[in-house]
């Protein structure tokens, strides 16, 4: 069966991803219909050998769609979601517009896949950050239940968009030719040659002290596992990466595992691999899992500070599973 | 008084900065040795306006000095400290060889300054990571006491030398100008516009499948703190960052103690600096510390996993703080 299918955004690094992942995976489409603000109205986009028209994104854009791919920001979301179901179309929205709200599934195939019926026209994929782990953390409680995670991120600057990713790169030029003055847009201090402990760069702290980022880590992370008596700290930082977040994930379980243990319970979970070779210094780097779909886990050791405690590594293409992939993967999966 | 102080590995990042240091707080010398390997011997280094020729070291290098500051890797100080003693100086010694002995104080002069004095010529300086996560760590542990660390670092390439930091303008300089094929010889994978959970890049790694830096963090914290009941696990990483090393530090205390508590200890506490007004995007930052002296603390929040917990952010020079300055202040504490 071929549906057809809307993306919202189509021109971002999400957007872009997601016609790479539809073309990749032969996704059975009928229509592909991509909308973007009126700005990119106009412009082309090859896809399977054909080009494509983007079209401003109306309240009447989405007659005839079966799923609605979101990736525009949380603003665009909650103003036009609620016309695509008007019209018949189930979203999957990657922005945060609506992913604790309780009767839409906040969902990762690998983890929650019994939630997505549950929806009443819009499915949520989770923050990127999130993602990633409960696919490396699930398979670790269904066995020894997890009570505690502290996890410190290390997110590369494209979770903030291709402009993210142009700053980064001007500014490390200016930095190695020695210039001075360049003129940031986006984030608030020097990102090359640096580390930005704010997620995202743009918005306010909580009254907690924490960022919005991190308590997405933390409230997400409950709802996705269906367990809200697991404890979340977060310390979510940019680094100057491009591409793939990194994660130090410190985890205390109910019952003992060894690092053993967890090697072999992750070497055939769902959309992980394991890097784990300390003697030939191999173990997850971002720079070699862009473009690809897995979680990859590494560094996984008995943490020696308490008695039922895990240490490992987590890394992941934040544009790929952490949300292209991820919402094609729920699309799939509805279908 | 002026003293005679020798430099062993004066042409080095740390010796570089120990002339600085030296320089600025107008240390009272005598006279000044700069000691290095035969390849550097000739070498001319300006200080204090005057052209010192750098000689090689050799077992008959410390005659006369009163101090020698060792910055040259674990297997110079191995081989000459016992000159350096046998001829009456006192070392102190920047590398790893005698930290964890019996009889080997390891001081971080804000800490454990009382320790100094129970030197038999040999007062090992701490490892970068750990002497700027225990000046933060020590107002709280005599208020509430620490049970447990979990940090997750950030860490400079300049922690691995000159050459490092070479490694890492060159290789950034290859991926922005789009060219391949750069060879590495320091680090074992791609630094720039990366991360990588290995530190040092050339060891092995532990049979708990730590690094020896981790193991540093762990066993250094508990001998400098003067307690082995407090509890560490680490996660130690290298970053693209020229200077400054970076923590994502969490502890849980015996007693509760509030965020605002911790910002009033610190605020106070010796060689501390707490950067922290989240609503002007006020943190610590690696770019920000170079050629500082502080400490600096920010993100401070009470950890929402657990009862008794802070969250904070932790950054200071690695070359400064890290290494020459802390020498260097003790040093002054000697005499």
């Amino acid at each position: 069966m071929s549906v057809n299918i809307a993306i919202v955004g189509a021109t971002g690094a999400v957007g872009k991803e997601f016609l790479s992942i539809l073309e990749s995976r032969k996704f059975p489409l009928n229509e592909l219909r991509l909308l973007a603000s009126g700005r990119s109205a106009g412009k082309k986009i090859l896809f399977c050998g054909k080009d494509y028209i983007v079209q401003e994104l109306t309240k009447n854009s989405f007659k005839g769609i079966k799923i609605a791919l979101f990736s525009a920001g949380a603003d665009i979301s909650k103003e036009y979601a609620p016309y695509a179901i008007e019209s018949g179309a189930v979203c999957v929205d990657n922005s945060s517009a609506f992913r604790m709200d309780d009767d839409v599934p906040l969902v990762v195939p690998e983890v929650n896949p019994y939630d997505i019926p549950k929806h009443h026209g819009i499915i949520a994929n989770p923050n990127c950050s999130t993602i990633q782990m409960v696919v490396a953390l699930k398979p670790i409680h269904d066995a020894v239940k997890i009570k505690r995670v502290v996890v410190s991120t290390y997110q590369a600057v494209s979770g903030a968009g291709l402009k993210a990713i142009d700053e980064l790169k001007k500014e490390a030029m200016s930095i190695l030719e020695g210039k001075e003055g360049f003129q940031r847009k986006l984030f608030p201090h020097q990102i090359a040659f640096n580390v930005l402990p704010q997620i995202p760069q743009s918005k306010a702290f909580l009254p907690n002290g924490y960022t919005s980022e991190e308590m997405k880590m933390v409230n997400e992370t409950q709802k996705i596992m269906g367990d809200h008596s697991i404890r979340v700290t977060a310390t979510t930082v940019r680094v100057p990466v491009i591409r793939g977040h990194s994660e130090s994930v410190n985890i205390e379980t109910v019952k003992k595992i060894t690092a053993a243990e967890v090697k072999r319970l992750l070497s055939t979970a769902p959309g992980v691999k394991v890097i784990d070779d300390p003697a030939n210094q191999l173990y997850p780097l971002a720079s070699e899992t862009a473009g690809r779909d897995e979680v990859f886990v590494g560094r996984i050791r008995e943490d020696i500070s308490i008695d039922n405690g895990i240490d490992m590594w987590i890394v992941s293409d934040n544009i790929r599973k952490g949300a292209a992939l991820n919402a094609i993967q729920i699309a799939e999966k509805l279908l």
